[in-house]
């Protein structure tokens, strides 16, 4: 397959897949620093940090940084979630040398300039305004916080203006020094390239980082909630979760095909029945999200005001049919959709450098397909029908901006899906 | 390169990208109806009609023509613009005759019954409410009607609540008989496939649509002008614009470079001056939206209701020193990430099928990677001087959501561009 993996004496690992028909890559590094890193008074610090990575280093200036990568055709980016910050660039093959010294560049000797941050602090609160802004994306951390309350998983990624504009220079270095440590820092590329090469220049580049371990997270704990905000427009953002399983868990395969029943396309329940049948929503579709010690299903509706009254009953409904189990035919279909998902990474260098990563930071190699596919034709209707079981037993957590009169609290959810499920036994 | 391109009878054009290394297919129809193609009574109505091609055919249902595709993993979706409605399917390769038959299928023998017609109605005002929602987006169909006044062109393509609730099954019925016809019609596809079973497919699946032509566009006339709506958000959005050539206009090529360079990326000017050197905004870009016979620039800003005072000389202060020209080591750089991209295009199965498609409406043909590349080192920094004085001579389109009380008017910001053009030849 051209997958190869390589561990530097700092502890990074470099992976690589070799795509020798191809005449580009993508290239990232994923540093184990989020939301989870963070104390309650570094809230928003990683991400803070990742918008000052662009903004000079020892050697090169903001506009040198952006020129560079730019002058050959490449593009660069940067994102924070709860648990990564991750930096990576497209670039034609030849230019794997320029990206990696970017990288390594902007990752080791940012210079945190304290007027640039001041600068930079002031654009962090623009797009904290221009998140709130969307209801359908802020609607994601007030769930987020609701299934996490009072831990760093909870807490959203982007800080509050309060914690963003708290943040010093020391504060930053201090927080980059503990956390952009080797053993933490995945570098992993897909494409046109050779893995001897990227690991020379992973060594070249990145070879300076720290070997310490970077602080153990906190085990996060699902604990379900609720959070709501009225807000004067005119589609109501609805989230409803459940505990899910980790990365890590046995049922991981399981959790990605129930998902995909439930809502994860146009032949999925909650679509045929909620949008196809009953017109009640644009918008309608279920979710997994792991991570390495815990995670979440939800399922994501937007519906009118008027429409929660017929909405969230059916979706109740529909939730407590999973726990009679799915048909042969709808595993079938699940199992087929991630099979060919699975291919499609396969020839896609961003999606496959992203997955490479992850398989590295959660299983410590990359799966390979077979291994894969082998556990996905091994999940059967009998482990769904568990896993509903399991997952809708959990506290539900509900999350709602918009016009949510007429939405039930969750306690109010949680007690029908009670009766529901005890009515089906009878 | 494996592209190859057919007529059939009816006028269909089949063009392909064989890519043998590949394990999947993106698999296209472009049919020429969009926004453009409606009469004021039929505003939204191509999109109406997108959603109902979902809803059921002779021969399957709406559950149907979802699991069919679903079931061997492949993913199906469709969108409408300004000036075509798009159907497209992702399969592995040996689902290629499936993928044919469903898309010809539900454009050739859609039922379009009259109750899913009014659930479907439903579903769409739905839409609106959400795209309302998003001031980032709804600011985008406000400029293009403020671009286009009294223009099809400039109606918004997914309609008004009233318009798309009006709509019957027969005004559907004749939309489609009248725009679905072959010659406006292109078959696109890429990725691991045989053009001539391609060929033979689309003949089965669609070789029954009329030979008729569709009826004429009526040309798009850039005008420019203003629409401004204030809401309680915490960004302003802003979009400001000017006329800009059409695809098939000879300084197409330099139109793409010319918005690179003004905000295309982070080594951009608007970027590094609004974003890098002052943090007066987190989103700022160009961009540059060509159609077949016209074509618009924009500057997209987001910034919160103070800082607008700021950013909007600066943005204007930009813009005029483009038409003092771009240095070399610019139009290099805008060269090579056009250069890439192309190269990008070109790996991935969906955007070569997509840019195939495009260059098969607008030129008849597939544009050679030579051919455009050589288009593209034609273009001078002499070139964009003189577009930017033709560009910025144009009156101004300006369209805002959100707290803009400090936002000058369209005029007033005509009024400055003429002024500081002329103080810059005293």
């Amino acid at each position: 397959m051209g997958v190869a993996l390589t561990k530097l004496a700092n502890g990074i690992r470099v992976v690589s897949h070799r795509m020798p028909h191809l005449e580009s890559i993508a290239l990232g590094l994923w540093v184990g620093a989020g939301a989870r890193s963070e104390t309650s008074a570094e809230h928003g610090i990683s991400h803070l940090l990742e918008h000052m990575a662009f903004k000079g280093t020892g050697r090169r200036s903001a506009r040198d940084i952006a020129e560079s990568i730019e002058a050959v055709g490449g593009e660069m980016n940067a994102e924070t979630t709860v648990d990564n910050t991750t930096y990576y660039v497209r670039l034609l093959k030849d230019d794997l040398a320029l990206g990696l010294d970017v990288l390594g560049d902007i990752i080791c000797d940012p210079l945190l300039d304290a007027d640039e941050l001041a600068l930079e602090q002031h654009v962090v609160l623009q797009e904290i305004g221009a998140a709130y802004d969307v209801a359908e994306d802020w609607v994601f951390d007030l769930f987020q916080e609701a299934a996490y309350p009072g831990q760093a998983i909870g807490r959203s990624v982007i800080g509050t203006p309060d914690s963003v504009s708290a943040h010093t220079r020391d504060d930053l270095s201090r927080f980059l020094q503990r956390h952009y440590c080797g053993p933490g820092i995945v570098v992993a590329a897909a494409g046109g390239l050779e893995h001897e090469e990227l690991v020379q220049l992973a060594e070249t580049h990145l070879g300076r980082l720290p070997a310490a371990a970077p602080p153990d997270w906190e085990t996060g704990r699902y604990q379900g909630g609720e959070s709501r905000e009225t807000r004067p427009v005119k589609e109501a953002q609805i989230l409803l979760g459940f505990a899910g399983p980790s990365y890590a868990d046995p049922t991981f395969t399981a959790a990605h095909l129930f998902s995909a029943i439930l809502g994860g396309g146009m032949a999925s329940r909650l679509f045929q029945e909620l949008r196809e049948e009953r017109g009640l929503c644009y918008s309608i579709y279920s979710f997994f999200w792991p991570f390495s010690d815990t995670g979440v299903f939800g399922i994501q509706a937007a519906t009118s005001e008027e429409d929660i009254k017929e909405l969230v009953p059916v979706v109740l409904s529909e939730l407590k049919q999973m726990t009679d189990g799915v048909t042969e035919a709808e595993l079938q279909r699940a199992k087929a959709q991630l099979r060919a998902g699975l291919l499609m990474t396969l020839e896609s260098p961003i999606a496959r450098a992203g997955q490479m990563a992850r398989h590295v930071l959660i299983h410590g190699r990359v799966l390979s397909l077979e291994e894969t596919l082998a556990k996905i034709d091994a999940v059967t209707t009998a482990d769904l029908a568990e896993l509903a079981a399991r997952t809708l037993a959990s506290a539900p957590t509900l999350a709602a901006v918009g016009p949510i009169a007429h939405l039930p609290s969750a306690e109010e959810i949680a007690a029908q899906m009670v009766g529901q499920r005890q009515m089906a036994h009878v």
